[in-house]
């Protein structure tokens, strides 16, 4: 087949869009280049990219942000994506600003943090700890929570070391899990009793340690915990945390305790590191400035742990990103710096913990049962009472997938608020968890949350009880 | 044995330092816990880090940071990492500290970069492609250069395919592309034949094309190319461009073309990726706005290529970083937005080769030949020349590298100033290359080049001619 013929059949049956490149070099168009372009040597083969990339599934955020921009009730309510709708207190932003006019703050920062970071840290975690952590050896800081995690599974996972996560997960865990070749095992979060019927408590959904502890192997080298977790809301107890820090020192398996909310709690709160020695050694807790001052785009992490964790830790962070943004660093530094002094934490919990109530007033409204978070400012909801009408229009990437993703598109289109299916943070088999919850972020201001919940008035006409 | 003596062995035996929770765990030291500690079940065995991070060879920034803190001339004149002594300029300064006060600037940048920095971008770069480039789909934003590389190569390279770099490199390249499983062929650059002996242009540094395609294989997958070069200083000519352009596409191999310093040139520069339609279809060009805007801290890098190219690297970066600061992202596409009306880069450029030209003064006045860059703002100075006297007290990690790490940690000492060994940058095989050569960055106020000058006039005394 000639050139023409033999693109024509690649364009048909290659998946992707056809690149416009290939179409020029088939001489579908033609462009002048001032340059004298050599005898086109066919380069007729696109490239093809590596496995880990290749996966052509739509992504939740993908389908809610295309369900959103289709939806007639614009502009939609968007309680979907977990980022503030209001700025970082203001002690913090100034702090950025003063971090901007030094020469320093705006050069590389050592690529373990800056530190002055480093010791703030290490001065607002010391006590939570019990006993004073050095900020040069068990502190280091990374290019958010999410390249945190990608730095520890890079650190110590092998082609074929398995890691076990709960399900529902977040789903950034996957990927980051996946990139240096670990096999993840999945252990389900067991839903209340009776979520589909009555409101219940996040601390409800339980673990099952039979089956937890049937997950470990040999080959097991790592566990991730999530608490407060996202998207359930609930906060793990010290007798929890203790039965699986135990199953670890036992098997020798490192701990990865992502503890993004961890000043957002309501019951509670319990840091796995601190309950013995020889579970902190090893655990790597991982932190947010992001999600701790209302920053999601600030993109400074951090991992809290043993020296001989952290060192590997660190190492893989400096080849993936080299070091993380230096003015935000020294702004987030002020933050921990001042927030005890002046109260911050505690006004933080109060306030998130006011919008939850308030939004959740809805839930009693509709009789739609949901789980009461113990942390974090997710909630989820039990949506099987909601009866979407039968041959209701879902287009071909929605429809197929579980009740859930239809359960949210049609909140987008109906009532024009987005939430969050959760089945895309389980695997398949579990999906059936998760199907009839949707997911809903209350960190936004509060006339947001009352013009939700008037919105959601508009699902009563679908809700049988 | 008994659990001292088995965790003091593993003590001895084991080369990390010795971390204190297993001594912990070991009865060595003891600490109360508030919890009720179960029975201690002993985790004696460390975890074992990935061999991607297990190295202990020091690194030349940790090993010429220890120098500078041992050097009796304090404070000593660090010309070694390529930071810069100086702020961005107040424009965009300006700008960052705008972002800072809008609540969307401070929360997730969506994962492919913020639409007002892709559009700047797109503006800007269109006219030196020579054609409207699309913004959504052939432009996305990284965490930096560094983690822009390590996408295009998590987004293409499979365990066993090869990737071409030449030497000397950019040292992140290494491990960028070892952790999608790379494996890198070396293509050494060949220093000017007389450069040890007189000065000469860093665009004499040359490829040998034979070399090159004997170094090209079934299994090559990415040639990394970087103009103007770090740490040369060559500007790679539009006929080498072409020679390497149509090499790659007879091969169908990617380009990934570092081109960070792309804003800093003084003699003609060509963008491989604008030499025709079948290179372009095959080329990845990585920018930084640390670069460009003299924010080396602020982690804001893009590439631009064709649609199926991008895709990929996009959808690696959000699996690496999920998404990239937003604050700094608004400022730099201000920074585009502004630039070119105001004229930055035309200043950048004369600003950069004064500094150039005021610091390699010296050299003619030492009497040391030095590779006068065609761009960027490193300068190779060839030391053949300089004596180090019998029986200098080099520490054992400096004493057994190659000679220009001796010469750099000597510099140190002597004069008190910073230099970078560039062997670091060179394969064990080629290192010879580069062991007379030192690195020095003048991207430094004018008083620290002249103070760098009045230190290296020190010299004098060991310079045989």
């Amino acid at each position: 087949m000639n050139t023409r013929t033999a693109f024509s059949y690649l364009a048909r049956t290659w998946q992707l869009q056809v690149p416009k490149h290939f179409q020029s070099i088939a001489g579908l168009s033609s462009r002048a280049y001032s340059s004298s372009t050599p005898t086109p040597t066919m380069a007729l083969k696109p490239p093809q990219p590596a496995a880990r990339v290749a996966d052509r599934r739509q992504d939740v955020w993908t389908i809610v942000n295309e369900g959103a921009a289709a939806s007639p009730k614009q502009p939609i309510v968007n309680m979907g994506q977990g980022f503030f709708g209001y700025n970082p207190p203001e002690f913090i932003i100034n702090a950025a600003k003063q971090a901007l006019d030094k020469v320093e703050c705006n050069q590389y920062s050592p690529t373990r943090g800056r530190p002055r970071l480093k010791k703030a840290l290490a001065d607002a975690y010391s006590p939570l700890w019990g006993r004073k952590l050095n900020p040069d050896t068990e502190i280091t800081i990374t290019t958010g929570a999410n390249e945190g995690m990608l730095s520890a599974f890079m650190g110590f996972i092998e082609e074929g070391d398995e890691v076990i996560i709960f399900e529902p997960f977040f789903d950034q865990y996957i990927s980051n899990i996946e990139m240096p070749g670990g096999k993840i095992v999945y252990v389900p979060l067991h839903p209340p009793p009776n979520g589909a019927t009555q409101d219940s408590s996040a601390g409800e959904w339980s673990v099952d340690f039979a089956e937890l502890e049937a997950a470990i192997s040999p080959k097991t080298k790592m566990i991730v915990l999530n608490t407060p977790h996202n998207p359930v809301g609930k906060v793990f107890s010290k007798e929890e945390l203790l039965k699986i820090g135990e199953l670890c020192v036992k098997n020798n398996i490192i701990i990865l305790s992502d503890e993004v909310y961890d000043r957002l709690y309501y019951v509670p709160f319990t840091r796995i590191a601190t309950l013995s020695p020889e579970i902190e050694s090893l655990t790597l807790t991982v932190g947010s400035a992001g999600k701790n001052f209302y920053a999601t785009g600030w993109r400074v992490g951090w991992l809290i742990g043993p020296p001989h964790l952290i060192q590997y830790a660190a190492a893989a962070h400096t080849r993936i990103c080299y070091s993380s943004v230096s003015p935000l660093q020294e702004a987030a530094a002020v933050g921990f710096e001042e927030a005890d002094k002046n109260g911050f934490w505690t006004s933080a919990v109060k306030e998130m913990k006011g919008k939850m109530d308030r939004f959740n007033e809805i839930w009693k409204e509709l009789d739609l049962p949901f789980s009461d978070p113990e942390g974090g400012y997710f909630v989820l909801v039990n949506m099987k009472k909601v009866k979407v009408p039968d041959g209701y229009p879902f287009p071909d990437h929605v429809k197929d997938r579980p009740r859930d993703f239809r359960l949210s598109w049609f909140l987008i289109q109906e009532v024009g608020v987005a939430a969050i299916p959760p089945t895309e943070f389980y695997t398949d088999a579990n999906a059936h968890i998760g199907e009839d919850w949707l997911r809903f972020a209350v960190c936004k201001n509060d006339d947001v949350l009352e013009n939700a919940k008037e919105r959601l008035r508009g699902l009563k006409k679908y809700i049988s009880s």
